[in-house]
């Protein structure tokens, strides 16, 4: 069902001082508009892709700190709050995961596996043809 | 400097059920030997490959509490406990972090980040040519 690890959501307190870091430390460009709100999903983020991968990290603030990364924050500090994989078909993968009885989380149009499935990983999947 | 993520390592208190349930649960299989000690590394492990990718998720269960896994374990719970994002030569990419400023890890012949460098994220590096 799953093909890649296709890009992990980092959660950060501050956007602008992050990207710089990842920017001045690890020697990583963002791609696209840095900042950008995504006022649906609760957040402001930026984009590093990896070499010619198509693979990317993705850094996270919340707009508050009642949002789904605004909890995430509180509760366990920074670090990564999500990893997600890459399914050739996004139906086919919740109909194949609801058949095994797999508890999801469905936000916004996107699909994730809830964490008491995986020992404690948040997975979203994301449909990538080819 | 980094080309796709390459793997994750998630830390589960209890390898065999860890296992079950992502075959039960996700659909994935292991390959080869379950459950595989490796004393210098402190855990035993499983990996879980994705399709045809060469990515994987490894579980990895502490041999003990006094392991870098088994403190990680106790301090945060089950959950992701680092990201491998792969390098085409490590030693270039070691002496452009140290070049950088950049605190990493060496243990056992392999290379990481330190988390104070990336918001919270341990990142492995790892070779891999092509």
């Amino acid at each position: 069902m799953f093909k890649w690890i296709d890009h992990i959501v980092v959660a950060v307190q501050n956007l602008e001082q992050a990207v710089q870091d990842y920017q001045n430390r690890l020697g990583l460009t963002p791609t696209g508009e840095v900042g950008k709100a995504h006022p649906h999903l609760g957040l402001r983020n930026a984009y590093f892709y990896l070499g010619t991968s198509g693979r990317f990290i993705e850094l996270a603030e919340p707009l508050g700190p009642d949002t789904p990364l605004g909890r995430t924050l509180q509760r366990r500090g920074e670090g990564i709050h999500l990893v997600a994989l890459a399914v050739e078909d996004l139906a086919q993968a919740k109909a194949e995961l609801h058949r095994r009885g797999v508890r999801t989380i469905e936000a916004t149009g996107m699909l994730f596996i809830h964490p008491s499935e995986t020992h404690g990983v948040l997975i979203q999947l994301v449909e990538r043809k080819g």
